[in-house]
């Protein structure tokens, strides 16, 4: 069930559901050239929809996605809208308040931009602490486990991906009408020598923000991946939902 | 042109294009059986949508709709999610603050909860005093010239409106979809003596969220006022963009 | 009684006699030449001494004003005095939380000044979360159902009065001895086009800080909006000590 | 000068007169039952006016007093109003940075409560850093060269006084009409052992607030200790003015 | 016992033991050129030592040093690190939460550095009102009493004290190897006329930062003021500790 | 060089040297019963100074340890001292500032408690934003390429390490004296199910804070991932510093 599709009778009876509330949460970030400034909102979505699917409509409460996330690395590039921490983990964890308020005692944040990691780990700690609601953490889970058996490229950075191949794949298998192939690029920048130990923009050593080969990119690979990342997302919260 | 769907290269020329952005600021709140959680959320998208199009898309940067609100009347009710002003003015001035990086001189908020006023200013003041941005903030503008003309039914107060014929108006013209007006009723609560006074929630004195007569919404009524309100969004606007 | 004539005894017994806690708030603001930069403090601190009187001072609690309010509008002229919504609401919820302390129930904010209102609003809400005392905003309630039938002047703008008419006939009637009716003006300054849907200072299209025609005032349309404004307030508070 | 019986013309030559503006700044605080609830704030008051007359009205600019201070030892006591330090400095900073706006160039803060001292070096300092104003920190300077000449009864704390000898005579020189000095008590409290190494409310150890002896309190001692704290308050001010 | 040479098993048995929690709080601040910029961290430390052979290990839990304080008078000078008073009286409170969690009922704070005090104080209020751990502020309990008995020269100041025959006789008793009294100088600075009344960093007005005769220190003037504030201190522990 | 024992007139020449400052930041966190409470910061300080004697005494400022961190995961342990993000990062940037004031152009902070991950990463960012200071971060950087080379015992977690192998090792090379071994256990907890995806104290699962087989540590271990990690820190911070 959609929560903005559902009446206030409705809204009344879910306290009783046994309910997972699902969070699409994403960024409004440059993403070069062959994929559009709100890919990671696309996919946050799109994500959602597939999670709420398998789960069964009937125990999800899918929620407005959340479109813009915190982009430090990214902020400089025009288009991309930068939120901090304190603001983004705010908003989550006053939706995470209202939901308690109506008897949801699980909420899964799906999120595809690694840059919303701090915010979500501050919100769920601090519900934790202030409220009987249960919140997951996902960016990707499980991911991990299948890219190196798809993907062919090297990525770059062992912790980032970005319009690369991994990525690129995921937005041709969920929303393909968003990707502009003919423009992918490959490109491996030259990262700054101690870009792991002190902060730095990646406007400084990239003009488009490609990390990796996204020309590799297929819908198959993104296929193979997003199917696993559903399914591993699907066994947590049903083990949940059981207890 | 929407922000989301473009890429990075079209995001650097957005400093050249004078465009005006759109930000839809909606809420998650219960409005009665007959419209849905998401009303003003869905309100708040299909008239910017309407107001895109009346500027020309060649004129406009229309940006993902904050879907969640201030709400603090019916904040008691499930269903209804309530951010703090704090938290959304902090967001608004946030995108604010990124759209100004890219070289966008102009923003309007087109909001249609009454909730979200006092964020909404605070936020834009915020961005008067801090940054290169004009800010516009639209709450149905010039609806208060229309409605007198076309509304039958009295309004229970004079200050709110809520699930009655004006909302269920608006949404039978721009959403009807979400509308199932077997359900509207006619509804003139007994306000509490001090509700003007005092802080008061609206679950105090009312079981379901209607502020009047919803019963007597037609398409039409909320052509007429949609359409004033539109046009009046667009002279604002369009005299600003000449200067 | 006014809290600050009484004796350390006495306050033992505030708990015990039911009394309405009164808190004039003002403002520290040009207006304009004919009136001093003190109006808003001096009218707080007159019609909360006429409200005093006619509840009687033996069911009242009379606080020492707050003479510092938000002064967005006016910041830039020169004597006015800006305190921001978080400080002002600050204040006032922790003068809410020591009278709590001291076994008040109720407590109602004279204000005289627009720009107060959602500091107000902010302070009353979180009280109304925080604690048990009762909280009423009162910024000349009734005022609007007289103005109309006593006021001859056109207002210039619908939402504003400022060191005009209805202002000054205020300051006739409670404070005579601080106007100089022969520096009065009629003014009515060219609004900026957009001037209600984006930040605009007072000072940026009026030199002299009046909205309206000051000539017109009397004392005599001042006692007759003051008097109801006062009767209203009445009416509001003693139904709430019943209960 | 009066701050709030100026009109707009008056603010404008603000900056050109080389004013010194003074902040009267008390509590509001119980003072056992000789002394009423508003003691710091009428002597705030009328040790400001001493000033001001001093000085000469044509050098200085009056404010309004800042009625509420932070009273963390008596804030159980019923009548007492509790002010945090965050909130009564940022008032502080706010007046300041407007008067700076205005042109003004010193702030004194002419201070009768101890427990105002943190929030008063706050705010100085904030104001040191941010802005142009230089602000004076006074509690009574230069009393305590004066009190061991004229006053007789031991200080039962070498830190604080309170309704005591001093305070009372403070009172009976500067607002006899509020004393009752046939309520006075003498009264040496059996202070907790660590009472000055660890948080104790007053309220811990004492019914009636006296830190001393009241009975010997006399009009005359008030009277020798008050002209040397203006004069020296006087000597300061003047040579800052001058240079 | 010191708590970070403990084992977990050993933090089981805190909450049984009845320990007293000593805290050192030093600064790290310019202190002229016969002593360290870790002056104050080195006496924090050595405080404490002897404070806890005093009371005895099995009577106390000493916690590691928190080397960094408020040091607004000599910010300006390269080497002090200055932290704000929210951040230091942030960690204070927090430390003194999770010790509360460990069973620990009080906890001394041995500061040596004068501008701290605000942040103890501010802390040790916060940890009064949300939790049930006792804080004690110390910073040299009791030399007031020793000092005009031992110390020979002047103090230039009648508040602070700085790398002078105080604080020089203090390192020469507790910490010798990090004084070069060849390099001690006597310094009466000339303080600014309104130095008390407004705030001055010391660098305004002294190169050197030096108040007073560090040259007349000795090693006995130290260890007379040090042996009875740290008898003192026992003697206010151990009252509590009984209790 | 340490800060603490440079003089005044020292520190005057810190701008002038090309210095790295050298921040050890540790926590305090029970690490099972063969190792002590301090564990993180014993082996912040030991790991600092290897940094120190590699890359120089003559090119480095070593600052004192801030000895709490923030530790979530452990917090209910008792002995366990937890730091909050916001003041753990607020006292980092102000030591960077203050430094930054004494003219130093690097400052490199040695952590070796993961949880202070955040609050480092907010940390640099905003020390990045506001001045001109260049910020590393370090959390054993390059461990990471010989734990599989040197370690025999299997992780229990891909994210933690806690008191096992590792970190005995670490504590084996370099603080020796801290360890008793006998104490030490193997132990594979059975995490939760969901313990990556939703917050999940280690006290719910585990009654000694053990991540996987401490039995199995060696000083040799120890030292070799060491003596990379400092080799690591040098190489970065020497580049750095040569430009």
């Amino acid at each position: 069930m959609k929560l903005i599709e559902m009446n206030q009778e409705e809204g009344r009876t879910l306290k009783d559901r046994n309910l997972t509330a699902l969070l699409p949460l994403g960024a409004v970030e440059v993403h070069a050239n062959h994929l559009p400034i709100g890919t990671d909102l696309y996919l946050a979505q799109a994500l959602t929809d597939k999670l709420e699917e398998k789960l069964g409509k009937e125990n999800t409460l899918l929620l407005p996605a959340l479109p813009y996330g915190q982009v430090w690395s990214l902020r400089e590039a025009p288009g991309t809208i930068n939120i901090s921490n304190d603001v983004l983990s705010g908003m989550i964890v006053q939706i995470g308040k209202s939901l308690e308020k109506a008897g949801i005692k699980r909420m899964a944040i799906v999120n595809t931009h690694v840059g919303n990691g701090d915010a979500m780990k501050m919100a769920a700690r601090m519900l934790y602490d202030t409220c009987d609601i249960k919140v997951f953490l996902f960016t990707y889970p499980g991911a991990e486990e299948v890219i190196p058996n798809v993907c062919e490229s090297p990525m770059p950075h062992k912790g980032y991906f970005h319009a690369c191949e991994i990525e690129t794949s995921y937005m041709l298998y969920l929303c393909p009408e968003w990707v502009d192939q003919s423009k992918a690029i490959c490109q491996y920048p030259d990262f700054p020598e101690n870009f792991d130990y002190t902060p730095t923009p990646w406007t400084d050593f990239m003009d488009t923000a490609v990390l990796g080969d996204a020309v590799s990119a297929t819908r198959e690979k993104g296929e193979a991946i997003i199917e696993h990342v559903v399914n591993r997302m699907c066994e947590i919260l049903e083990k949940e939902a059981i207890t």
